[in-house]
């Protein structure tokens, strides 16, 4: 992974010399606060790599990187507000330290200076194309965000609703990222394609994960509580693909249970547990996952492009998705 | 101005034929439900002029007449929000109507949108440029916004920066409609410039003529409550510049006028009337109006296009310029 990490550092390197200094400083500070906390900068070193698949002057694909990091961070403000969520990466949400309205103008403006750092890229990208592709992710972004928001209000989510929510919600810029980062090292439209389905393909994978995890990953490594979802009723491939398996008084028994406000929390973990795997859903996750990992390395598999660099994105790929298992 | 009526007509025949009909519906409703709320469309009729100045193929510049629209509309959703407004153009606001999350996730897929419109413009227009001439507006239309939010919360707002927030929060926009009507058109640098100039004096004027209708217009002919302002103690020229020219006695009675909270409404208006009048405010509002709209002439007047189809956009401006007057 250390040349991956050499990506990263390229790229940190880059954001730390972006400084958001203009007037009126309230509305400026929050982006300086929610782009320096740090994270994994996953979709920018996904650009950077994809880029390099092509061309060797991964530079070139900076602002694009900084464009897709600014859009997750804008995403993620907006998304606080809406989840109400008051802590991100152990630091107060953007919205708790500034003020709801800052956080949706502070989220405003970064939307617009995605645009403009995809703006920078230079002429022998095609920016009509750029642009187009852009758009089209943000769009999905938006999109899943909404599906998310629906799903809370109802039970009658099939699996098919969820992982098309996931693919649009989490998979999409990273696919998305990909795509970019391809068109801006100068891929054929064919590379691109496949790169996005890899792209798309590892991030219904990563999420289906993360739903696995969050139920049955260990505490410490996991970060935070586990059965975390559960007892916020939250949508995953577990509860899905429970309620699409279970026969009529099982399902019955599961939904009870999950709107159940009287029951103790490890109770309510312990009782869906006990259901999930009376279904055998830890195995069909991780089928599931498997299966969408494995369709994604045939995309990656048939880019034009030198083994040794496409093996540094199979590399993080792989990464991301072993953890724990 | 049956003429104006026309470039109207062509954009809302245009308007029309654009329908947000993908899923989740709860995501594009509210966009149909605000872009169909009617309004003048000012802004998109200033593309549409402003392009005819140099090129006749008027319906060129329709994408980016809808892309300036939306970005209006976008930025009065959000606005809404911040502002805890119920009530816009006679009818609920989006957040009122269909929820404060789906308000900010409608707004940001809006200015995608807005982006995705821009990027509909033929291959004869610099794409470019227009996207960097219209990420300066939105930059400063958030600006603004943030300013105006500022100014709540403190009575020390000079005269310049109060102008500097109507310029960066109303005037922008229009000069920029302006600017890039001209930029599809296939304008000079240089008529692009004084276009957006004739704009941002335009904007300027127009606001300094709300604030002192807000004041001192008939209430039938305003259409809302006169005194608004005053009771809502926000920031406009006259309560600026009565606090910039009064003297410290005056200055202090003025505030705790504007600060008193058991005060009746109607004797906040007329005292405040009052101060203003001893002032000389209402006059010095006009004055400055003059000013802004006298100097945005002169720009217009600069810009190398028939004079035929000047007196259009100048009939537009003198025709906003002129109400209650």
């Amino acid at each position: 992974m250390e040349e991956i990490n050499q990506f990263r550092k390229l790229f940190t390197n880059y954001l730390s010399q972006q400084a958001f200094d203009r007037r009126p400083h309230e509305l400026y500070e929050p982006i300086n606060y929610v782009m320096n906390m740090g994270g994994k900068r996953i979709r920018p070193v996904l650009v950077l790599l994809s880029h390099h698949l092509f061309d060797d002057q991964v530079d070139r694909s900076l602002p694009i990187a900084y464009a897709v990091e600014m859009f997750h961070n804008f995403s993620l403000v907006h998304d606080d507000i809406m989840d109400e969520a008051a802590v991100r990466r152990t630091k107060p949400t953007v919205h708790h330290k500034y003020g709801v309205n800052t956080g949706i103008l502070s989220g405003d403006v970064m939307l617009v200076y995605v645009y403009h750092y995809l703006g920078l890229t230079g002429q022998e990208v095609d920016l009509p194309m750029l642009i187009k592709t852009f758009n089209e992710v943000a769009i999905k972004v938006c999109e899943g965000q909404q599906m998310d928001m629906n799903f809370e209000n109802t039970d009658a989510v099939t699996l098919q609703e969820y992982v098309k929510m996931i693919e649009l919600k989490t998979a999409a810029l990273l696919s998305g990222s990909l795509g970019l980062g391809a068109i801006s090292g100068g891929a054929s439209q064919k590379d691109v394609h496949h790169l996005q389905e890899f792209g798309k393909c590892m991030g219904i994978a990563f999420q289906l994960q993360d739903d696995y995890l969050d139920a049955y990953g260990e505490q410490q490594k996991v970060g935070k509580r586990v059965g975390g979802d559960i007892l916020q009723n939250k949508k995953t491939f577990l509860v899905t693909k429970a309620l699409e398996v279970a026969d009529a008084p099982l399902r019955t028994k599961l939904l009870s249970i999950l709107h159940d406000k009287d029951l103790h929390p490890d109770r309510k973990i312990s009782d869906t547990l006990s259901i999930f795997n009376r279904l055998d859903i830890p195995r069909l996750a991780k089928e599931h996952k498997k299966i969408y990992q494995e369709q994604g390395l045939q995309h990656l598999e048939a880019v034009d492009a030198p083994a040794v660099k496409k093996s540094l994105l199979e590399g993080l790929a792989l990464n991301l998705l072993e953890r724990e298992y």
